[in-house]
Formats: structure tokens, sequence, C-alpha cells
């Protein structure tokens, strides 16, 4: 039975003069963080900052890929070219490195944000370039996927490295896909509610979909959210259930 | 004496639609290219356009470091902070390393760009701050500076490896600094006066100053330009004028 | 029987040290521009470059907004809110404005750039959100629209002023809709033909689709390009020949 | 004796997802407005709602050009040229004013942001390009100055109308300059403090310098900052001080 469980947080998501996000607090109570690159949001600044963050308080580093589209935050569909959206996923991956290694660690994963990650959902064309960027300069460098999503199965296909995530805080549809926010239940934001559903998912591999059915599901990694006082206490409820049924918060095993 | 001598040039300085410079030709007769990283000019795909083309012909690879100001072209002075300054250059040479890492070839050099460049000719501070950055990351990696500079002093005083940078098509004061563009005669067009001040700096380390005084230079590295078709002509000019002193055109030793 | 048609061509989309096309030319040969406003391309100097030009030879002056995507040049769907770009066309018509009143001449038109107009051919609801913003600032300032778009349909419904625009040298579809850029065919680059097609548009109403039929076609500018050498020849032609038929090249009326 | 006095404040810099200071609070309790344009900070969708909120509480509106330096927040010099500068204001001004037309308010001030007026203190040619730039566009637009700044004198030399603005928790030297944000004491951060300096700069025409004197200064706008909690108190308290001394806070007169 699963003794360790890895609660995965989008961070470094700062820009010049303008915060967003816990992330001084959040970063001592997850295991993996996805770090902004500069494109959708982050500066160099920021980087520096959650990287040595993150090795101060032993937490995973992964890349946090963006549409370069600040003013969006990388949350609107772009038609990007193959070529483009290759190099773009390169670039953020490379920029981010040169700060673990700086602070003499490893980046252990890389994670699409926003619209690039939803896209690949559906999109295989859009999967295959995410995954032919990462391939493209590491072939033993994981990706975050949605079990079921195109970038799951190009991934497995290709051979990278995946890891299945879950997510705490929203509703599933049957076939393990998020049921979009544009319909009510979408999102969950009882704290407790949503720790419970953690648990199930962490020690039965069980959800309860929006229709009310229980199916199976399984994943490494659980992404919660940190970017609000509310997100914040949801992140410690999680923690505190978790480690009152004997589960780790940990980076998972590569 | 002399058998070599390495011939520098910025490059990758496109952006988008936006063409700028005739480096599909330039590459074929320079040795090392500064590559801009996509802050002051470049974006990733003109990197790895460059980055590949540089592999083809055997041209040294440095990054080229600049200012956040596109619209300014890393030209204009900014009074930015250690900090700021620090991760700016480290996270460009991320950007453009990793390139390099796709590529399966290394990253030689650094230099700082435009107005970065300029300042820290005389400003210890930035000079410092420069230097500091490339430390951080790669204790080994050599940065161009001009003779004199406070770049070259603080690169020398730190331990940081150095390449001396003259430059093709600039007239001299008799301290070895640049004279400035504000003033007549601060750039040299003639093609033909251009390549024997070169050869002369490679054969005999002499250039005549502005004020008509022959002065010992020392360089390991010509910075031309190859922005206009005039430009173009003046590299090729150079070339056979080294070549047919038996001088090659190689990248500098590290 | 028409004695004048207008020329509109896209321009000042230059940016910073990049330059783009041949406005200084082109400017002399039509009757119509469509200025970009800092975001896809263009910034302060060069629209206020732009504009002084236009008035010098008595061009009529567009504004010509883009999506915020200077890397894309704003040649990519994004699917961008209606609040967001409602207030991102009433910026760029400001922004554009000003530098008219700066020089003493009037805003005549807008006309949407890349894909934010080829987006609303067809999608009713950026049609309308482009024609609300140019309501809620400039009752009557007419926009160009291909004939039959979505674009054209929303402004006659919604009583905003509007001019129909056709392509010197793309093909049309019999629906009078231009054949997708996919498609062989679908832009046509021989100057003679491009210029009798315009001939026949302008003096018969008439153009030979890509299927070979004859249909009618209605305009009262026609839209030519002038970013490269053979654009700016395809431009000369069309106005010589256009000159012989005693159709005098001028701003549509209002 | 003064029965009204001015409080301006700077607003509308929040970008994208990223929101900065307190401006819904903010609003209710000032008489003027300067909002951020796009380049420093600020956004189309939050000048739209800037204005809007400036309408609904009867607050004056004016323009806040700053530096091309969103990472910066244009708090950095920048060695620009006269022509970048005055369109760059320029520029801003128009994507401001059509915010204010769509409203059907009039745009009644302007006042560089950061360090373009910092740098126009003591800078005669930046100050001159400034004023130039407002004179190009708009003759009779006030723009707000310290007393005794560059920028004073050559709006009063040139005619542009101008307002004097006094600061209410900055130190002054003797010269009725700001005491330098580098040295101690600075800034006066007690809200008693500082709204009783207000009262005596208001009533009395004088202020205490850091060196303990007592000049005399005049004023009539007081700059205010609402970007932390801390400093809505100081406002309230200002405020409620002002109105206890039976001194109306409302816009000045032009």
């Amino acid at each position: 039975m699963r003794t360790t469980i890895d609660l995965n947080c989008d961070m470094g998501e700062s820009f010049g003069v303008y915060k967003l996000g816990y992330d001084d607090e959040v970063i001592k109570l997850i295991s993996s963080v996805n770090v902004a690159c500069g494109f959708h949001g982050g500066d160099p600044n920021i980087m520096d900052h959650t990287v040595e963050m993150a090795k101060k308080y032993g937490v995973g580093i992964g890349a946090h890929p963006g549409f370069q589209d600040l003013i969006g935050f990388g949350r609107r569909n772009v038609d990007i070219s193959r070529k483009d959206l290759m190099n773009l996923i390169i670039y953020q991956i490379g920029a981010l490195d040169i700060f673990c290694q700086k602070h003499g660690v490893s980046l252990r994963h890389v994670k699409p944000h926003g619209n690039m990650n939803n896209m690949a959902d559906s999109d295989k064309e859009m999967a295959t370039n995410i995954v032919d960027a990462v391939l493209a300069v590491r072939k033993d460098l994981p990706v975050l996927v949605k079990p079921n999503s195109q970038l799951h199965q190009v991934a497995a296909e290709k051979g990278l490295p995946f890891i299945l995530e879950l997510f705490a805080d929203r509703a599933y549809n049957n076939d393990v896909s998020l049921v979009s926010r544009k319909y009510e239940g979408a999102v969950i934001s009882d704290p407790d509610e949503v720790a419970n559903r953690v648990i199930k998912m962490v020690m039965e591999q069980k959800v309860t979909t929006i229709n009310g059915d229980e199916i199976t599901i399984e994943g490494d990694s659980i992404c919660v959210h940190g970017d609000t006082p509310t997100a914040l206490e949801m992140i410690k409820t999680i923690k505190e259930k978790l480690e009152s049924m004997n589960i780790k918060i940990a980076p998972f095993s590569v």
C-alpha cells in the first residue's frame, strides 16, 4: 500500500513588482513545485528565489513552461506552430535548469502551464510537440500528465517518462477527464471534502465522479493550488489528513 | 608568431517576422558567434537556427545577453540592480546553453551585448555583477573583454577566464579604449583600411590611434559586424587579407 | 461608371531597430494606409512617422489594431474574451488617433490586423466585439470588411459604416470568400495578372473564381501588400494600369 | 484662505492577472488619479475600469506615462532619446484619452511616472522633452510638477500649465527637493505625523525640512500612495484631518 504521495503546486509566477501566490508558505507544505519560466509569468529573480526555496525545503523542481502571453497569463488558446512551440518549451526548460545548476539541485520534471496543458488534453499534435520538445533535450525528464490525456498517451508511445497527475479540488467525469470549469460543480471548495477525496484517491485509487459513479483513478502526484489564503488552508488540511493516515508528502520517485 | 585569429560577430538578433543581419552568409566567414538570447533581440527559433548553423560551420558559440529592452535593442543605459543584472545574465546563458545541448555542441564564451557591455567598460560595479553572474554558473566560461576595461580587470581579479577582444572598424584612443561614436573618425568604413588595421593588430600587436600614435594592443578575437551588405563585404576583405598572410580564421583557444 | 478606386496597404509595422516593408516607397503609390498600433507590430516612433508621411502624400489614415502578440505578429488565433478584445482595440485606436491629432489630420478608418481580421470572417462573436469596440468610441469610423464576412454583416446590422475591401492578389471562392492560403493558387504572384484582375473588379465588378466561374464582386478599396520588392512592383503595375484606364487612385469616400 | 485641496494618487497599475494597489477603496478618498497607460504598468482593461471608477466618484483623471519597462515598473533610469521619449508620452496620453472619451469625461492632467519623473527633477533635457511632448498634442493639459524641479521650470518657460505637487509622506530638503530614499528619514510612516504635515503644508504653506528648518512650500495637489493597507489607512487619516479643518478634498482648478 502507498505510504507516500507527491503534492505539486504551480509557483514562481510573480513578475517584477507584481506578486502572485503565497509561495513562501506553500513551499513548506508540498513536495514538488512547477516553476514558471518567464513567459506566462515569472522572471529571473523569482526563478532564482523559488529554486533556492525548493532546495531549502527538499521540494522537487519542475519547469512550468507557458505560452508567451504575459497579459493572458498563458490561459488563452494560441494556435502555435510545431517549431514555435518546441523551441518555446526548450528555451524555458534551459532557463530554469541553469538556476537549478546554480543552486546545485536537479531539474526533476516538466509540466506545461495553463492552456498549453489544457490543449494537450485532446489535441494530439500539441501533445506530440510538447513531448518531442522535452525529448529533444532531456530524454529522462518526466512530464506530469493527466490520465488518459493525449499528453499521457503520446508520452507513453514515445517513451518519455511521465507521472500521472490528479487534481485535488476538481471534479472528474467518468472517463477520468476533468469537468470543464464552465459547469457547476467543476471546482470543489470545501477543504474537508477535498481532503477526503484526496485520501480516497491515494488510499483506494477511487474517485466519485460528477455523475455519482465511483471509478478507478491512479496517480503519483496531486496538484494543489496556492494562490489564495483559502487555497493555502486547503493544502494544510490535505497535508494533515494525509499525515494522519500515515501517508507522507514526498516527491514522486523516478 | 600568430598563425590563427578568431573573428567574432553578433548574430541571431532577429525576432519573429523581423529579420536582422546577414547571418546565413556571415556565419561562413567567422569563427565565433555571439548569439542573442531573447531579451534585447533573438527568440527561441532563431537561437535554435543559429546554434545549428554554428555547429555546421564549426563556429564557436557564445551567449550574448542583453538588457530586457527589445524596443531599445539593448542599446540604452539602464540602472539595473545587482540582483536583476545577475539573474538576467544567468537566465540568458541557460536559455542559450540548452540549444547547444540540443545540438550537441558546447557553449564556449559569453559577451555582454550593447550598453550592458559599454557600461562595464568603466563601471566597476556593473563589471563585477557581470563577472559574478558568469562565475555563479560557469566558472570556466570565458568572457570577451575589451583590453583595460573594468570588465577585463574584474575578470582577471576574480579568476574568470577572459579573451581580449579588438574591434576591426573602430578607432582607438591612446589608452586602448574605443573612441566614442560621438566623435568623427570613431568608425572606419573603408574595407581595405580596416583589413590593414586588423593585419597590423594581429601580426604586430600594434594599432595607430586616433591621435596618430602607434600603440601596442593585444587581443585574441576580432569583432566584426554583419548587419549590412557593406559590413559583409568588409568581413570578406578582412578574411581574404588574413588568409593571404597565412593567418587562419579559427576559434580562440581556451 | 467608377472613376476612382482606393488602394489600401498595411504599413508602420517596424519595431525599434527592426524594419519591415518598403513604407517610404509604397506610401507614394496608395491612397489609404492601415497603421500598426504597437501591439502586433509598430511602435510610437514609426506611428508618428507613418502619419506624417500619410499627411504629406494625402493618404487616408486607418488604425490597424492587432492581437498583443509581437512574436507572432498577430498572425495566430487567440481565444480572446470580449472585454479583452474590445479594450485592446479601443486602446490602439486612441494611440493612433493622437498622432493624427498631432499632425492635424483625421483618422478615417479602422481595419483589424491579421488573424483578428481572419477570425472575424466567420466568427460572429469576434465580429460583434470588434464592431462594438469601434462603436464605443467612434460611431462614424468606417471599418474595412470583406464582402459577406461576419464582420461585414455585423457592421451592417449595428449601423457602423463599412467599406467593402477586395484583395488584389488573392483568389476568391464562389461565395466571395478568399481561398485559404493552404490551397494552391490562393495567392496570385504575376503582376500583370493581378493588375488585370483589379481592373476587372473595379470596372466590371467581376472576378473569376478559383473554380473558373465569373462572379459579381463589389468593393471600394483594394488591399495591396508592400513588404517585398516584388510586392512594390506589383503595386506600381496595378497603379499604372488603373491610371491608363482613367481610374484615379484616391481615398474612399465616406 | 484655502478651503479645498487636491489629493492625487497613482492607480490602475495592475496588469492582466497581476493586481496592484487598493484602487477600489482609494478612489473614494482622493480627488485626482494618475492612471498608468500600459507601459510601466496598467493594461487596456484596468484603464477602462479606472476611468469608469473615476467618473463615478468625481475624481479628476490624469495620464501617468512611464518608461517601457514593465519588469522594472518604470522605476529605473533609462537614457532615452528625445524622439523616443516624446512619442512614448504622446502614445500613452492618446491611449488613456480614448477611454476618457468612451466614458464621456475629460483628461485633466498628466504626471510622468517613476524615474521618468525623477530624472526630470534635475535633467533639463528630459524635462524639456516631456513638456514638448505634451505641448505637441495638448497645449492646455496641466502637468503635475515638483516645486523648483526642472520640470516645473521648463513648463513655466514654455507656457505649459502646471500644478505644483507636494508629497504627503516624504521628507523635504531646504531647497524644497525631496530627500532621496537612500537616506534615513526620507519616508515618513506615521499616519498622524503625515496628516499633520499635510495640514501645515495646506493651511500655512510651511514644512519642516529634514534639517529641522521651517520653509515655505506651495502646492495645489498632494500626492498620496495607495498600494498597501497601511497606505490606505494613511489616506483616510489625512482626509479626516483635512475635513476636520474644513478643508475639502476636491480636484485642483484649472
